[in-house]
């Protein structure tokens, strides 16, 4: 059993194979490892500090946006028409206030996006242009796109351009998050499927799908194929069995398990209960991860 | 107990107040009971000649779309910019492959372009400009946003604009049925809330917060206050209700009291379970509504 004083922080860097394109090395070393292991470590200071499980996910998912080896903000894959277009949510498990954002070119940080959505629009998700002027509004700061693409990306742009979407994302970021008050919380961030037709939104922006938090089931956050995990709602899948009773491991299994019976779907997904329990699981070969085990160690495996 | 072998649909035409705008009258004779009325028939008529629910999800919703009288396709509200801003979605509850469309302001019927997503796209959810892209791919025509809007509609902008926006949509569309075959669907259209901020999306075309269909739970439609929906997945929820044993019944009350006691939201619902059995429920004024009862007849309420 995991001290219920103690707070925790698990975080994804997407799920995928073990050679994603950005990762120059495989095991802990793999800098997908690093990334998740550094936004861990700073998102659990700020909890032990007292900090809240929304700011430790937003800090943790906007370390890894910053991250150019992630695909999120920058370093985001590109679309079939050579832009970055990027897609946050967040979940306060607290009092179930969420937001969201998609389709976002101008922004260095969705997750800020999205939490400012959250705050002070009124609204729950934000597309577009739409999204953009309300940025505008709440301070946000225009970002070129061409700021958001890193020579790596481009590389692989100009390689693969004309070539059919890529079927999964493979570098979704995400944290869930337990405070030391006990409330939970959840965000996700994504650049979407490489060489994505512009204007598609996958389960990352929305609430249900990639994300999902409440202090009466569990903070959620998914990888993966985005059209598969929205049909089975997965996000809210894995909350509500925590909320049924299951541990968070079985719970995240029992997800992963309906996701690939139910409509063939890969991916991955993290879970941290009420209790302070972490899960996680996926069928793909690989997902990067970190978390604070029970002695307050952050903890990474790929 | 209902006839397994009898078809079933039920239609929403909003939950909102009772004297709702484009309402001329209240009781049976009013517009919107004629209009759900209609549509049920359609519907019914069609399921009972051996088409898909699917089908009759898809026909129901798109005479409502073309039916002025509802805040869906022609006669939707306008956004704070003067503009019709259309969102839609469906879902295959023997697949469940689903569909759906945001911020689309150049399509006639948003419901037949999400079922283009779901049968073509490779995608669940495509929005703005993107989703008016795959449209002409698909060789559904563009529609100038002028003729989705209404006299009444723009008379009511021009008495209203520059004022907050409504809290409530209060005219979203939706159906659900199950055919001979035990399959069953739903389907969600709305122009959104009145004087809304261009970009944002409300339930209606989010799989899993309008929008649930699965032949192993149920098939939901909601309506009402979106954001609030979205916060608790409401169609999923009503479904997942109905799978763990609840009555259609039972289960949207329900889901309406979640939305209710949780996040102090406002709207409706309709759920039809694999059994046949049909269940509304709401906390709004009134909610248009139509359904086929044990005997096939169609009847209508506000």
């Amino acid at each position: 059993m995991s001290d219920p004083s103690l707070p925790v922080i698990a975080v994804h860097g997407g799920a995928g194979a073990l050679d994603d394109p950005g990762t120059s090395g495989l095991g802990p070393d793999a800098p997908r490892c690093e990334g998740v292991g550094r936004a861990a470590s700073a998102a659990w200071d700020l909890l032990r500090r007292g900090g809240s499980a929304l700011d430790a996910v937003v800090l943790a998912a906007s370390m890894l946006e910053d991250d150019p080896t992630f695909n999120a903000g920058t370093g985001a894959t590109l679309t079939a028409t050579g832009h970055v277009e990027l897609d946050a949510s967040l979940m306060d498990g607290a009092t179930l206030a969420a937001g969201g954002v998609a389709c976002v070119k101008d922004v260095k940080n969705p997750v800020l996006l999205a939490r400012a959505v959250l705050e002070s629009s009124g609204h729950v998700l934000l597309v577009g242009e739409g999204a953009s002027g309300f940025a505008r509004e709440s301070g946000i700061p225009p970002w070129p796109n061409d700021r958001l693409i890193t020579p790596h990306q481009q590389a692989r742009y100009e390689a693969a351009r004309g070539r059919e979407p890529a079927k999964i994302g493979g570098g979704t970021i995400g944290a869930v998050a337990r405070d030391v008050r006990g409330h939970v919380a959840a965000a996700t961030s994504t650049g979407g499927t490489f060489l994505k037709r512009p204007g598609r939104v996958g389960d990352s922006p929305l609430i249900g799908a990639g994300t999902y938090a409440d202090d009466r089931l569990a903070a959620v956050s998914a990888t993966g194929d985005g059209e598969r995990i929205i049909q089975v709602t997965l996000a809210r899948l894995v909350a509500g069995l925590v909320g049924a009773g299951r541990s968070a491991p079985e719970a995240a299994a029992e997800g992963i398990r309906v996701l690939g019976d139910r409509v063939g779907g890969r991916g991955g997904v993290i879970v941290v209960g009420p209790s302070g329990e972490a899960g996680f699981a996926f069928n793909t070969p690989a997902m990067a991860r970190a978390w604070s085990d029970a002695a307050g160690a952050i903890r990474t495996a790929l």
